[in-house]
């Protein structure tokens, strides 16, 4: 994620890990419908109804520097799991916390932090019900949360289908100007300086958008835009066997602001981003039009289109009347 | 929990965080049947399910030794949501697992834990549905498990009734023996050596037992013994609204050499224990008997009988013709 030095092992990356423990688990039972790989693993618990399941731990130091304000950690920790169901296409239900509290944390700490939790929580209407209160040391938040949906409105990364146009939920690279104004204050200023703040300290969990999109039969696969566009798309990618050409990428007012100030390409940097938790979304070609409309007279926003789908692997950038091959640039938390 | 140093800050403990996050929280919506408080959340996904989700996190020097071998931590790890689960009479179905590797860990480091984990979630017959992977300064583990129950079956620790005896599913003690046992190597030689290694690194979570034990109406409450018989009783009666009289502790062959070893009293060395995952079970008296005679058919090992539950509140302890009132010796994490 966004706020980790890259440092660590250099002989393996994420997705070595990812393997070995594939090779650990064996195949997924019959009940589980998806399993390690997707943004939420789903079961059946019974023939009308599927269950969610998403985990993600923030560490201090790790996943946020320790001058964020407690209670945006424990926002953002929440959103990244509420972002997880929203990219399946599920209404968020519960969640558990697992909290690590540092020797000498004050009550009023553990306040502010797991206050910004329950407001996040509360914005997506779930309750909290339980989790476990463990000392560590640094402070440590591990959500798990839960949603449902019904059986035929679950998404996934592995529908999208050659031809399909892939679109955002909204623009990319404002959280990433708020992690590097954070690290640089006053390095922006006035109103792209508010916009890349709260994009970074309060990220909004698209799970509305996401609930919309999902009752489409004409979007073929979603999922969240966590760890930067140019890595997720190919991730979405890989998962439904196609490739992808970028056309437009939708670059957040913040994002400019903070590109122009580092002497940096905008574009480039808000494909990079990552943390930005809008919805990356692959949509019948027929269909787009319409649902672009729909789309935008319900939240009073453009759903973003970033370009089309393809036969073939890997990803593209058309830009200047040239088309390149580009690499993830993202996040690998190991690499 | 009982690996824990205890330090940590004087001025608050466990009681007055959870007190913190129920303020926070707030009253649990209708769908969420039992929350905060209980060794697992229950919610309903349809009339007739229950779905239940508990979470535990394990750090590496505050809930493990870094001597175990990182294969019992994840085993141990596990065990302790399936204990959860076990608990509340719920058939373990599947778990999340988020990893926090600091930094230098090798890929055979992850999948000796990796491997501990799968083992117990196998022997729980529960898939591994996804997870998180993180860099963390030490390793974390952090469980989140899910299980199902018929309504009917559910078990709470809020049933018990005065009149009821109170029984637990083994011996008590064995795991905080070989947690000494860790800490001073050689302290025990030979079979209870062996057992009280055994006990700590690789606790049996009482699955089976659960499910035996939920199947009958004359169970009024169960929970696991995680904190201490003495912490876990007076826990189950404030829940409850009842004493309890406990007649004989239940020690473990192990925790009885240890005890001697130290010089202590067994039966105090025993309840004050910890990590046993045995459950604590509130039996009506009538069934008793013939439920204990049931229990020792089918697990080849009797029902521990502790005691009874009467009206009021607090714990006393009977022995030598005395009956004396005694605090909770068990692990407060904060404390």
């Amino acid at each position: 994620m966004s706020a980790a030095k890259r440092t660590a092992s250099p002989a393996f990356g994420e997705d070595e890990i990812v393997a070995l423990i594939r090779r650990l688990t064996g195949p997924p039972p019959k009940r589980l419908l998806t399993g390690i790989g997707d943004d939420a693993a789903v079961w059946q618990p019974s023939r009308s109804h599927r269950s969610l399941v998403t985990t993600d731990a923030l560490i201090e130091g790790v996943h946020f520097p320790r001058e964020l304000a407690l209670r945006d950690a424990g926002f953002r920790a929440m959103a990244a799991n509420v972002s997880d169901l929203a990219a399946m296409g599920a209404r968020p239900v519960l969640a558990t916390v697992a909290l690590g509290l540092r020797e000498g944390t004050t009550l009023d700490e553990i306040e502010q932090l797991y206050g910004g939790v329950v407001a996040c929580a509360n914005e997506a209407r779930m309750a909290i019900a339980g989790g476990d209160l463990t000392r560590a040391p640094v402070l440590t938040v591990a959500i798990t949360a839960i949603g449902e949906a019904a059986p035929a409105r679950l998404k996934t990364r592995a529908g999208a289908r050659p031809g399909d146009v892939v679109a955002t939920t909204g623009e990319l690279g404002n959280s990433r100007a708020g992690l590097d104004l954070m690290r640089e204050p006053g390095s922006l200023s006035g109103d792209v300086a508010e916009r890349a703040a709260s994009a970074f300290a309060r990220p909004q969990a698209r799970w509305r958008e996401g609930l919309f999109l999902a009752a489409s039969r004409n979007v073929h696969a979603m999922m969240d835009c966590s760890d930067g566009l140019s890595t997720d798309l190919a991730r979405l990618c890989e998962a439904s066997g196609v490739s992808a050409c970028i056309e437009a990428v939708p670059v957040g007012a913040a994002a400019a602001a903070m590109a122009a100030r580092l002497g940096r390409d905008a574009e480039a940097y808000a494909l990079a981003g990552g943390e930005d938790f809008e919805l990356l979304v692959a949509i019948a070609p027929r269909a787009y039009a319409h649902l672009a409309a729909r789309f935008r007279a319900r939240f009073g926003r453009p759903l973003e289109r970033v370009g089309v789908l393809r036969e073939g692997s890997g990803v593209t950038w058309s830009r200047n009347g040239k088309e390149e091959r580009i690499d993830r640039t993202g996040w690998d938390h190991f690499a």
